[in-house]
């Protein structure tokens, strides 16, 4: 515990064990058993539940069990449930939220108001955008590239190998405000077009056009997302981005009125 | 620890913590590291693997970071495995049996004799009766209802927004003696009929009438669960409360007798 | 802590729990807070990740909480991520690695250079051959037999009771080289061939002959391997064993060459 900088204002709960070089902001709550290995900098406000690991080791640890410089910083005011690992060598923006167990790799970025599910897997040199929501057990291959206002529901598959095994791979983008549903598995190299949607247990083969619903094994277009009704309404439910808002930043102007005045500033 | 009444004749490992008024009945084990949280239960006989967390913090912690009562009841002679966590606002029956890293949140009610396995993730406001058995990694989304007798195998996904994301929720519902096995996607607000089967990877976007096999992507009625044979001996198989019978209530008598001395009570 | 032998040559962190007739072999390192159990023997120079608990209790602890003589043999130079769970009565061989939160029920046999990624949940009774890789989240189901050089990918599921809920279980059984890709589903008592492949999302209900690729949900025969080509440079990829060596015992000389050695040895 050298070199470190530990604010007065943070509550560090038994047990926790912190490396060196390592930075805790102010009013951060450091829950039971912790441990905060070297080159660790956790932003103000934050939050990290009992027994997480955070600046996990990289494989170049166990070749002589000297850790190397490979800094995380987590962004101010994160809520990081119990049991998570995050591995160094990561950056993650502001008002970040996950579950429980989650396991972040290295060399991933993540942007601000990003909430990831207990059990999510995401692999190394992955790039999350921001306000993008993974629920449970979601498993992120190396290499995926997801963009803003994505969502992603429990236990999806992003793959990355077109020839498993091999030394090439070639990660899924999501494009912004894509949603997939529960199951789905998204072959390697896959594009998932903007506002698109993939049904529940889809298997995913080939680019997604924007706009679009995919369903199946194979995952076949069944029709413009504008021509999916709310069974019980018989109403228009997508573009979700005109009919659901919780947590987005168009929460308090609808989507319009506040792309206007994004777009202004 | 205040105001807490832990029994002499429990045995507490080393460097468990315990909240506030939390209740230890007799013969109860608490293996190392655990965490109580406050107004944890835990009645007699119970066995709490190393790590696990009772009684964790609900949404509400997070913003002043003081603990909200929200008690947690874990019924007599429970076998909770290790780095298992269950939320407070939550009461669990007599006998329970979890697998490790099982996750179940708030205000869950949870019956007699119920067994979750290893990484199962039971989200907030479901309800699951008597005698069910969920297998490892099964995902319970948020509203969900599982009656007696329920067998889950691994991987199932219990699905809830009909138009993701939203604010609507609609829980799937799993009659008594149903079975879904493994990797089977229910999508939202489907009822899983009495003694009906859901054959491996199936994804289920209909109802499924009772004593129904039903198969595929998307799921269809393949026969009656009648007519399905064991490959080896030829036999009818289901409905399998008439040929298997082990951890039932019905182990000694056989389905039948059992019924008969049940309704004669 | 009765009758252990702990090397001075082993690094041993804060809060390990070390149980009676454990042997800790030369250089290796113990992290954080890992159970040791009794019985457990870590052969030199392996790394056990934080939180490990290695020789976990079989079922019979439960009954009068006694742990009866299971022991676990871990080989040489293995690589045991943080919060892995393995059972007692387990044998594992050298150069062992896992990701994190791993689970590895008792009476397993795993042979040398296995390795087991974040959240595999490896059941009672089964066998893994040699340089077997299983990526994130592989269900492999009671009974399961794995043999050489077989590679599965995140969130298969090897599958065992031919009628759920049943006291026959017929375990899944996969031949060498053969590769099973992402969210594969094998039914009780298959054979996957030497050579073959599964693809994506596939559900498996018959045996798989050998060099043959299958697909679909239910899966079906699309192609002999030979016939698959790598998108972007148009070559042959299969067997893979011809095409990918890193990690292999053929990495230096190639399949061929080493095979060769292998024979006149």
């Amino acid at each position: 515990m050298n070199n470190c900088m530990i604010s007065d204002s943070a509550m560090i709960k038994e047990n926790v064990i912190i490396g060196d070089n390592v930075i805790v902001e102010d009013n951060c709550y450091i829950d039971y058993g912790v441990i905060l290995r070297d080159n660790v900098h956790i932003k103000k406000g934050s939050y990290i539940g009992a027994r997480c690991i955070l600046g996990e080791y990289l494989m170049d640890f166990y070749s002589d069990r000297i850790n190397k410089v490979h800094p995380l910083i987590i962004g101010e005011n994160a809520l990081i449930r119990s049991d998570t690992i995050i591995y160094g060598e990561t950056i993650i923006g502001s008002n970040f939220q996950t579950g429980h167990r989650v396991t972040i790799r290295e060399r991933s970025m993540i942007g601000n108001n990003v909430r990831i599910g207990t059990l999510c897997d995401v692999q190394e040199d992955c790039s999350i955008g921001n306000y993008v929501s993974l629920h449970s057990n979601v498993f992120v291959g190396e290499k995926s590239v997801i963009k803003d206002y994505v969502w992603i529901f429990p236990h999806v598959i992003l793959t990355n190998d077109p020839t498993p095994p091999s030394k090439t791979l070639i990660g899924v983008t999501v494009e912004a405000y894509a949603a997939i549903a529960a199951g789905g598995i998204i072959l390697p190299g896959v594009n998932i077009g903007e506002d698109s949607l993939v049904g529940a247990g889809s298997v995913v083969s080939k680019n997604v056009e924007k706009e679009t619903l995919v369903v199946g094994n194979p995952a076949k277009k069944k029709s413009q997302i504008q021509e999916i009704e709310n069974k019980q309404t018989g109403q228009q439910v997508y573009p979700w981005k005109y009919t659901f808002s919780r947590g987005m930043p168009w929460e308090e102007l609808g989507y319009n009125q506040w792309l206007k005045s994004e777009s202004s500033k």
